[in-house]
């Protein structure tokens, strides 16, 4: 009998950066000048190096120190007891708050949050020492390529006391127009999903009206954040019911979601009230939501993302995938993911054309007609650019911001601003 | 950039077995003196084997052949290319009768039980060639044993015109209580089940009571296969709350499920009601059901266990496993399962014990308090005895049995016999 081939965990290194960031509007606020992300490199005894990438709040960053303590000496294709030690790591009493969800969601526990980055990087060492890409652990990949969908926000023209960026203002339904004309000629996107909630929803239904009539074939989305009540999710839902393929989180609460669904043959998708698998049952019981998008950074990795797919095939749910500002590991990560699930059906999210920095070697993950080609080499498919992941840690030291807080953040500008949801 | 690794299957031998079966008594009539079994051999280009182990009426047989060929070319990595080519192999029209369940179950479809047996085998692949056990492609042991149950079952003393068995008659409470001392004493079990269905309830209520008696300590199950009615079922229900851990399928469908368990605190476990994928949105809105008995030849392979697994700890269900008369392969598939499963809390069922023949070479699943080792060595850890494999392909050529038919056997031997479930 041959014996068994063991890699196991000798160190972790986690280095938060950050990363270049438009002022981009949503119901709590405005992104801050820079994005912060957590980039986790495991090493093995076996001499492999794998990556994952996650939030870098504070609070993240001290319950992913302690984690990447606790599963040295963890075999990388063990992943019950990585997640075991990161239970272990992080106690009973820990919340899931700290991970830069900017006040939109509420977590119960840290967990899969805290876990994911280190189970990506076990996956892409699964990969490098098998000589497989990770779609190849996933399953398989059922697509040679992964569409994405433009992601529109309204924005300001500039952060407070900087100049222009280089997308310019986006308030009106004309400037939107031209920031998806922009980013499809760009990028070749098939399908637009607009951040509402920011402004009163009669203009964001003449938004997305205008949308509509400027790209007349393309799959159309808006996601208020549940920024209205449940009547104007109604009112709104049957407004656009022609226009959309579905609406995201138009009001609060498995509750909400469901008194709207019962008023609208409009699929209702969510990455709101939907964001956890203990939320699974009573939203699949209140006939809840129609969609549900998947986040392997919140699901706890990409095995538990292909349980959520599993899920949702078996319960009739639509998926999708969200999407927070992120670097070249996660893109990556999220290909192959949904490269290796067959019912991932909508085009993904991705915040990808706001960066204008990376901490990956370039030339892997380029967008054409909407899509990124699935990485075939072993791994995630991609390697660090260790002057860039420098570059970027100077910059996360010298920015100052150490969590995201979009409200804060807007308050500075606007001091009048409450992030209230179900506002309108 | 390194190129992936690639293991595509080159060829597939399928080998019908036929191996010795005692007179066991279900609610369907009677087993057969031989149960049949195909065993499975995955050859790729790479020059590894893979086995699996799966049912072998001729229909099935059948469906195996087909398969057998679409699947040549497939990556054993990849999955979701091996379901499609099942999928496309067996076309829209197979339902899923013809796998050996005796007229006990009904499948809408027939991919995920032809399917089964080749994940299996491209699973035991994937380990050898990694140098991981099954397990590791699981997501990781979390028990280093698997405990199993003893599974009882009413008997003739001897197949008709042949000499006593081994075990010889079962009809009584002290002759099953002698059966299940036997069995304990030999595999050290600690959990015990009852092939019910067979008697009028209160002999079965009868004989649960005298094994309680006989066994303390032991966990106690009983099946009757859907024989009871509704208002029996909850009688039984209430007279055996104390004695069994939980009451399977008592009565037939989700919707008498459902009225017993409105009825009783008793967990209620089914491997009848919730064979497939598709039974479980129903089961869960209607809470027919407390536990599910997992069974990787009837749900789809082993990844798809995980899945029913993750779905079961999703939607509060708890999770046990199913056991049709098997050899060692599927033993050892099982096992490994079963231990990166960390909510398989049930012992899991087995018939092993009633065989004497295997196609596996010894020393690898031996029992011990109860449980199997998981093994430890890459794949599945089981070869091939590749003589006993001749020796039971011989048989099965000789015994003339080509499907499993235990009501046409019993009907044999008293022509009254009608299998109708529900009938007390």
């Amino acid at each position: 009998m041959t014996r068994a081939t063991r890699s196991r965990i000798a160190a972790v290194e986690i280095t938060p950066v950050a990363f270049e960031d438009p002022p981009l509007l949503n119901v709590v606020g405005v992104h801050q000048p820079y994005a912060l992300r957590a980039i986790v490199r495991v090493r093995t005894d076996s001499g492999s190096v794998g990556l994952g990438e996650t939030y870098a709040d504070e609070t993240h960053l001290a319950r992913l120190a302690a984690v990447a303590k606790a599963v040295v000496g963890t075999d990388v294709f063990d992943l019950n007891a990585l997640w075991r030690a990161t239970v272990d790591a992080l106690g009973a009493s820990t919340g899931g708050g700290g991970a830069s969800f900017g006040g939109m969601l509420e977590l119960g526990s840290a967990v899969a949050t805290v876990y994911s980055p280190f189970e990506v990087a076990c996956l892409d060492v699964q990969g490098r020492e098998t000589g497989r890409p990770v779609s190849d652990l996933l399953g398989g990949a059922v697509r040679d390529t992964v569409p994405f969908s433009a992601y529109l926000f309204y924005k300001w023209a500039r952060h407070p006391g900087r100049p222009d960026d280089d997308w310019g203002e986006a308030l009106t339904p004309d400037q939107l127009v031209d920031q998806a004309k922009r980013m499809v000629t760009a990028y070749g996107f098939e399908a637009i999903k607009l951040k509402g909630g920011v402004l009163p929803p009669a203009d964001e239904v003449e938004a997305m009206r205008a949308l509509r009539e400027a790209f007349p074939d393309h799959r159309l989305r808006i996601d208020p954040n549940g920024a209205w009540t449940v009547d104007t999710s109604v009112k709104v839902a049957a407004e656009l019911a022609d226009v959309i393929e579905y609406l995201e989180d138009p009001t609060p609460g498995i509750d909400g979601m469901a008194a709207v669904a019962r008023e609208t043959d409009l699929p209702l998708a969510t990455n709101m009230c939907v964001i956890a698998f203990e939320h699974l049952e009573p939203a699949v019981r209140a006939n809840a939501v129609g969609v549900v998008l998947s986040d392997h950074h919140l699901w706890g990795g990409l095995q538990r993302s292909r349980l959520l797919a599993g899920i949702c095939d078996t319960f009739g749910l639509g998926l999708s995938m969200h999407s927070n500002s992120h670097l070249g590991i996660s893109l990556a990560a999220m290909t192959h993911l949904a490269a290796a699930t067959p019912n991932l059906t909508y085009a993904c999210d991705t915040h990808y054309p706001w960066k204008t920095e990376d901490v990956v070697k370039p030339g892997v993950l380029d967008f054409v007609g909407g899509a990124v080609a699935v990485p075939t080499t072993p791994g995630l498919g991609v390697d660090l650019d260790e002057d860039a992941l420098g570059a970027l840690h100077e910059q996360y030291l010298s920015c100052g911001i150490r969590r995201r807080e979009d409200t804060v953040y807007m308050q500075s500008v606007q001091p009048a601003f409450e992030p209230n949801t179900a506002r309108w």
